[in-house]
């Protein structure tokens, strides 16, 4: 099982970071930490796609047969960072493998805005993203511990849970 | 197979129409065509649940292993007639089951607010709303003799051909 977790949180004690770090840690995925990982500001141009991190990005997105999005909202989207790290990618990457969203919020309705955001884009990468989405509160969170609660830690599992399935299915879409 | 075409334009002349029911005919798939289709606007009322209409399109929609939803774009969004139906549904119906989408537009970038609103709406229903999806424009269709031009066709044929693998492997997939 080839399952890509991308950290989508800029900042080194952000609690998206605890949330993605678990998961790559809990199943044993690999794992991108867009607050250690040195993309540039994509912007087109051919020498980017030699630089280091941008051919590892590469290579580990199309060998990854499903991923999961974790993103802090900002400003009602995912954070630019991530958006910045999906423009380096495309459709070879992401064409039919299940996509699991998983928005990190300060409470009230926040974090609905940057799921939709994500579900459009993972759509425009022809990914599938699958039915089962969540956004995680404060309340999610010890911040004494900088760990998930307890239920926080299976509000992920459920997710988990049905990515493993559509993940496990997806091996066997066959398209001509 | 059993598959659930929906004609969501309200209009008895409308293209949406013209391509619903040209999906329901050339596949064989039950139909549900609300321009000839009399339910109420939903109130939540328990006497709404009684009705002929309601208890067809419930059962049908139960029994349904994957839908397509064809509508127009009204105010860029799908039409008040599709969501109107959508909203006597629930994940009962949709549960994990594939939906393709496919909006009947007026040119220009018309269309992908209305399958953007369905995408939102159908993970709502927590369905899996398949990546590939279509905009068909005035092009698309011959005016005169009320179809579907070839090129039109072959557009909707690519979106069923990727719904059809999503049916068939939706069958596999193992809930707990």
């Amino acid at each position: 099982m080839n399952v890509l977790v991308i950290n989508g949180t800029p900042r080194k004690h952000g609690r998206t970071r605890i949330l993605a770090s678990h998961l790559a840690h809990t199943h044993n995925t690999n794992y991108i930490d867009l607050s250690d990982f040195s993309l540039p500001l994509y912007n087109g141009e051919k020498d980017q796609q030699d630089m280091q991190e941008v051919k590892q990005l590469k290579e580990m997105a199309l060998e990854a047969e499903g991923f999961i999005l974790c993103t802090p909202e900002y400003h009602s989207g995912m954070s630019g960072a991530l958006k910045n790290m999906l423009d380096f990618l495309g459709g070879d990457h992401f064409k039919n493998k299940p996509v699991a969203l998983i928005a990190v919020a300060g409470g009230g309705k926040g974090g609905i805005n940057a799921l939709n955001n994500m579900r459009t884009v993972v759509r425009g990468l022809y990914g599938n993203a699958i039915p089962r989405q969540l956004v995680l509160d404060p309340v999610h969170f010890d911040s004494e511990q900088r760990m998930l609660t307890s239920d926080g830690k299976e509000l992920v599992e459920n997710v988990f849970s049905e990515f493993n399935v559509y993940l496990e299915t997806a091996k066997r879409l066959s398209f001509k």
